[in-house]
Formats: C-alpha cells, sequence, structure tokens
C-alpha cells in the first residue's frame, strides 16, 4: 500500500511527546498550551447540559444543520458585534475547535506549492495543519509589535504564490505578543493591495489582562477579507471541541460546504451545553475571574524569571494570554537545555517548532496558565539553573 | 482571494438542499439516511452524561489525547473482536463520525490524480471527501451480491494509479445490497494480488434483521490491508459526531498524526458519555429493539412497493440498513419524478448524486427508518402515482 506524499513523512509532534511527560505529577511542566481545569465551570457546565438532554435530547442527539446549533452561532455574532466585530448568526459556522479552522483554510485556500504568509516563530499546530496541504511557507520576522512591516510587503512583492497571511495578533502563540494597532492597518492596507486572504486566530483574544482588548484584524477589515478564528477551548474548555469561522458570505459557503463534506457537522450536543451555559451564567464574569488567575500567574512567572535568570537571556512580556517566550544567547540549544531540564523534572517547549522553515535554536515557550503559582518560581528556579551562562 | 482549485467549484449538495424540505411536517420524506430519533434512549444518555460530568468533569472537558478516550476504545475492540475482528484497542482511534474516517482516509492515501475504485452507486458522502483530494473515481457495477468481480479485476489490471478500494459491503447506501462472502473474498484476494488498500465502511452491519451478520472484510483480512470505519450513528445516535476507524500499526500511525494535524481530538465528553452507556446498558439489546421498529417499517414499505409501483420499476430487498434502492425504466428521470413527488408532499433522494462519473437517471433511493409505519404505505402510495408507467 502506498500513502500519499502528505502521509509519507508524517511524524508524531515534539510537542506531544514532550507532554506525554507531564502526565507524572512531579514534574513541573511550562510546556502545554492548555487552561487550569481547576477553574472550568463544571457545576454550570454540568446543569447545562443536563438541561439541553432532558429539554431537547432528541434535536442534540440527532444529525443537525452543518453550520451548527443556530441560537449558539447568534450569540457568538452579538458577543462579536459587542466587540467591534459587526456580524451576524449567518456568517458563522461552527467547527471542532480551532483547529479545524486551520485545517479548512488550508482546504480552502491551498493548492500545492501555493504559499502561505506568518509570522516567525508561529504556532506548531497551524504549521502542521497547513502542511497537509504542501504549501511553501514564508516566514516573516516578528518583533515586539507583531511582523515587520518591510519584510511583509518584500515578500508580498517578490512571491506571486502567496494565497494567505495567517496570524495571531493578540497573545500570540508561542510569543505572547499582540500586535500594535499600526502594523494591524499596515497588514490590511498590504492584503489589500496584494488581495491575499487573511487569516486571524484569536483564541486568546479575550485573555486579557491589563488593558482594553485591541481591535482585531476584523474589526479593522472593510473588505470582507479576514476570516476571524474563533474558539471556546481557552476561556470556556478546550475538551468539547467547540470553535467557530466568521467570513464573508462568499467566503463562509465555501467553508459550509468543506466541513459538510469533512465530518458533516460538529457534535450538537456540546453546541447546545455550551449556548445553554451562555444563556445562563455571566461569561464575561467567568473569563474576568481566569483572567485575574491567569494574570498573578505570569506575574509570578515574570518576576522569578527577572531574578533568575542568567543576563544574556532576553523574554516576552504579555500582556494577556498563555506564554511567555524566552531567547538564549546565540549558539545555545533548547533541546539540550530541555534535556537537562528533564533531568531535573521541568518542561518545556523547544522554540524550534514553531518555525516552518528556519533553524531557530536559541528560543523556548513557557505556560504559565495551568501551574499553581507557588510551583511557578519553584521551577523557574530550576529552570535557571540549567540556563547557559548560570 | 483565489480559492484553492478544489474549493472553487464547490456546490452545495443535492441531498442537503432536498433535506431542507423535511424541515416541513407535511411532507412525508424517504429522502434522509437517518436513524429515528423516538429510539434515541435518551434517559440512558441523560444519565450517562451526567455521571462523566458529575465524576470526570475535569478531565471530560480539557485537551485529551488525540486517539480518544481509552476504555471506549477498549469496549470497541472487544465488540469487533467478538464479531470476528481480532483486534486490541492500540489499533482503534476515535473520530468524529464515520465521515471524518472517509475524510481522512483521502489524505491519508490520495495524491491529484491517484484512483480511488468505488462501487457504483456509492455513498455520495464518501465522493465528495475524496473529492478534497482529486482523485480519479474508477466505478465498478455491482449487482445484488456486490461489485462484479471481473470488472473490478479489469480496473485494477489496467489503471496503475488505483491507491484504494471503497467499499460499504453490509447494507449499502444507497442500495442496501449486502455482498456475498464468495465475492468479499475476492476483492480482497485482489487488493492483495493488486497491493491497493481497502477502506470498510461499515456504519449500517449491525442493523441486521433476518440473519447472522455475513463476515466483515475485516474479518477475512489475514494481511492488514483493511482500514475499517465503524460509527454510533446508526446504532446509538449521529448528533454526537463519535465514530472510529480500525487498522494495522503501521497505517493507524499515519491516521492519528493526520488527526493530529485536523483537530487534535474529537469531543472528549460525548467519548466518555459514550463509554459511560455502554458501561451501564445493553447495548446489544437497544440494537435488537431498533432492528425490531426497523424490520417492520422495510417490510411495510416493500409490501408498499409491491402493491402500488407500475410495473418496470425494479428494487432491492435489503435484509438490514436503512435503505431500499429503486430503478426505473430507462429513459426515466428522477429528478423529474421528484419535482412531481414534491407537489404530493412527498420526498426521496434521485440516484444520480450516487455516481461519481457515471450519468443514471433512472435510479432513486428510499430510506424507511426515520418514517413512521402508518405513513410508510401512505407515502408509497402517492409516490407511485407520480411514477412513469403509472
Amino acid at each position: 500500500m502506498r500513502f500519499a506524499t502528505r502521509a509519507e513523512n508524517l511524524k508524531p509532534s515534539d510537542i506531544r511527546e514532550i507532554l506525554k511527560l507531564t502526565e507524572d505529577p512531579a514534574f513541573i511542566s511550562f510546556a502545554g498550551g492548555v487552561p487550569d481545569p481547576d477553574y472550568f465551570p463544571l457545576k454550570e457546565m454540568e446543569e447545562a447540559v443536563g438541561r439541553v438532554m432532558s429539554n431537547y435530547g432528541k434535536k442534540a442527539l440527532q444529525y443537525n444543520a452543518t453550520e451548527g446549533h443556530p441560537p449558539l452561532r447568534e450569540k457568538i455574532a452579538a458577543r462579536m458585534s459587542k466587540a467591534g466585530m459587526e456580524t451576524a448568526a449567518d456568517n458563522i459556522i461552527m467547527v471542532s475547535g480551532g483547529q479545524q479552522g486551520l485545517d479548512f483554510s488550508g482546504k480552502v485556500f491551498l493548492n500545492e506549492g501555493d504559499a502561505v504568509v506568518c509570522e516567525s516563530p508561529t504556532y506548531a499546530g497551524a504549521i502542521s495543519a497547513f502542511k497537509s496541504y504542501q504549501p511553501e511557507f514564508v516566514e516573516v520576522a516578528t518583533d515586539r509589535e507583531g511582523m515587520k512591516i518591510d519584510q511583509l510587503e518584500r515578500a508580498l512583492a517578490t512571491n506571486g504564490n502567496i494565497k494567505m497571511i495567517y496570524v495571531i495578533p493578540d497573545f500570540q502563540n508561542p510569543t505572547g505578543v499582540s500586535w500594535s494597532v499600526e502594523r494591524r492597518r499596515e497588514l490590511l492596507r498590504l492584503a489589500h493591495h496584494y488581495d491575499v486572504a487573511v487569516i486571524e486566530d484569536d483564541p486568546y483574544g479575550e485573555l486579557c489582562f491589563d488593558r482594553e482588548k485591541k481591535p482585531t484584524l476584523r474589526s479593522l477589515d472593510t473588505g470582507g477579507r479576514v476570516i476571524y478564528l474563533g474558539s471556546f477551548s481557552k476561556t470556556l474548555c478546550p475538551g468539547l471541541r467547540v470553535g467557530w469561522i466568521e467570513a464573508s458570505p462568499q467566503v463562509l459557503q465555501k467553508y459550509i460546504i468543506i466541513k459538510q463534506m469533512s465530518d458533516i457537522h460538529s457534535n450538537f450536543l456540546a453546541q447546545m451545553q455550551i449556548d445553554q451555559y451562555l444563556e445562563q451564567n455571566d461569561f464575561d464574569s467567568h473569563i474576568a475571574r481566569v483572567n485575574y488567575v491567569y494574570r498573578a500567574r505570569r506575574d509570578t512567572m515574570l518576576q522569578a524569571v527577572r531574578e533568575y535568570f542568567p543576563p544574556g537571556c532576553s523574554y516576552t512580556s504579555p500582556e494577556g494570554g498563555l506564554f511567555i517566550w524566552v531567547e538564549m544567547p546565540e549558539g545555545a540549544d533548547a533541546r539540550k537545555v530541555l534535556q537537562d531540564a528533564i533531568k531535573e523534572k521541568m518542561l518545556f517547549i523547544p522554540g524550534e517548532t514553531f518555525y516552518p522553515c528556519e533553524n531557530v535554536k536559541n528560543t523556548f515557550r513557557l505556560n504559565f496558565s495551568n501551574v499553581k503559582e507557588e510551583r511557578i518560581e519553584e521551577g523557574i528556579k530550576k529552570l535557571a539553573g540549567v540556563l547557559p551562562g548560570h
């Protein structure tokens, strides 16, 4: 039996292998990108699914519309509109987490050999989702304000195969960086000029600790060019795999048919459960509570990093999200550091995996959302002990 | 913005458009391929999800293993083994319904221009799932025992691009036909000789009314060549989108990584809910109860067809599943008949949509599982009134 080219050299992701170690409670893990399950609204979600099963059980368990549960799509449209992204339920399709939005974006836009622009570094799961469609990756360097616009412009001017730009403007994975509003405007101007699609991946935007949320690309876009990927995975819970795609009608129509072809529709009980949860609870208060906890963890981590990390390591100071990004001195190798860290029962993700092409060895990602404060300092201290230059 | 070639000419499926009419209760619909929600075990499923949420809520709502919930995979492996398909949980990955198993099979095996062999006619959803990967379709004619083996052999001997054979050996969609054991053995012999993968799609096998279930291809396969797609959609309920893929370790590894790349994992609460349901209830008794109801509906439909259909129409007499397949005289056009049927508030699916290449207009599919007996006779009578030759 012969496999398709795309499936020939598949390897399990590094992250996956590292995450297996996190099952050992002796480890302090800054590796995952996951919310703290102690803050899931368990009782409320149990009540919600109970109400759905007893009042609408037949509907929840039957085949349903590919687009998803209408009342949930309406609530999402209302939330988006309130956040400056004027839209309606008809412009939204429910999908199985933000990851499926990425896979479908590849399916809708990418022929083999087409090019996709992404931030360098970028979300490893997006790289692997797009790889199914065998594109060329064009990495654009980033700084603390987002992509370097001159590099983006050069890429678009010189590569006629570029079909889409993929970005995470808020509290990026892996860097935690939030783009400046100016850079957001510049990106949209260029996307419009070169007529390419923009995939805005926004799973972390509501995990905003220190200020008002900045306007999303979607809210600044007047041309129907942005495909917006939303998710309940970080704000509510990821296990139900409920996310959504918002796009202009012509584009959304493609995603709807692709969804139909791929898995008919997403789990309806979960969509109705989340709809009931939103109906009966104050979701914004829940998010505020989670942000309160995560902000304290970020503060603890940054303070420990400042205190214990050797000079020569630089790091981001995110205003939200789940991650801090560390750059060690030139020549350092995060994989080797990880080997030493594992001996100390400490985990993080080496940065290599977040670059589709570039070979960068001296960076790594730290997650603060799923480690209790008392263990954060201990973990950072241990990690500092194995960093080069210590 | 330019779309990928695969997304350029997407059109919503005919079936989808027809099914929209079924929302009007005045219609008698033989169109869907859906189980009767009145026989969902609602109370048991409500209890099951309640138990999961109160005992394992954090786990159910958190990110989880791509392969799926281990106890559910064990129960499925035990059921498969009992049915003659000796296997273990490690050979099983949970996916979002059988449809996702089809999409992933395309992703694992098909390069653009590769060929896939299928029954003529075959499941419309498989055609559209595979189309994402832009293969050539090779239709092999079928009769009441399955594929015509001489045609299959000719196809394999003359087309070197064939990578896989897709079949629904039991109670096929759309024909209701169950392959003879001899044909099953012949297919496996040829697949082995020509070294191609076999995708066995088995959502209907347990809806077996009149006799013992025949051995699946998977149970006859000794070479690890069959990829088996299972589903709870027809036996339990489809809204949770829980299906599975069973394959040899080398092949399953590809599917696992593709799953990780596509949507990380399927809804875990639903997997744990079904696991709890299976733990606490007698699933086989439930299936027997459903089969008792569906068998009576099939009998009623066949009797009405015999009584009212004009001569010149032939039809299958399935021993299980959800469908009866009708062939009208040469020259008849099922789409035109449907227009007349709609005036009578009657629905079915014209056969055209089940042929990837052939242009066959004189066939249609009737579903009996989701229509109450008292309406079946009325519907068939109305339909007979608009058939050619009446």
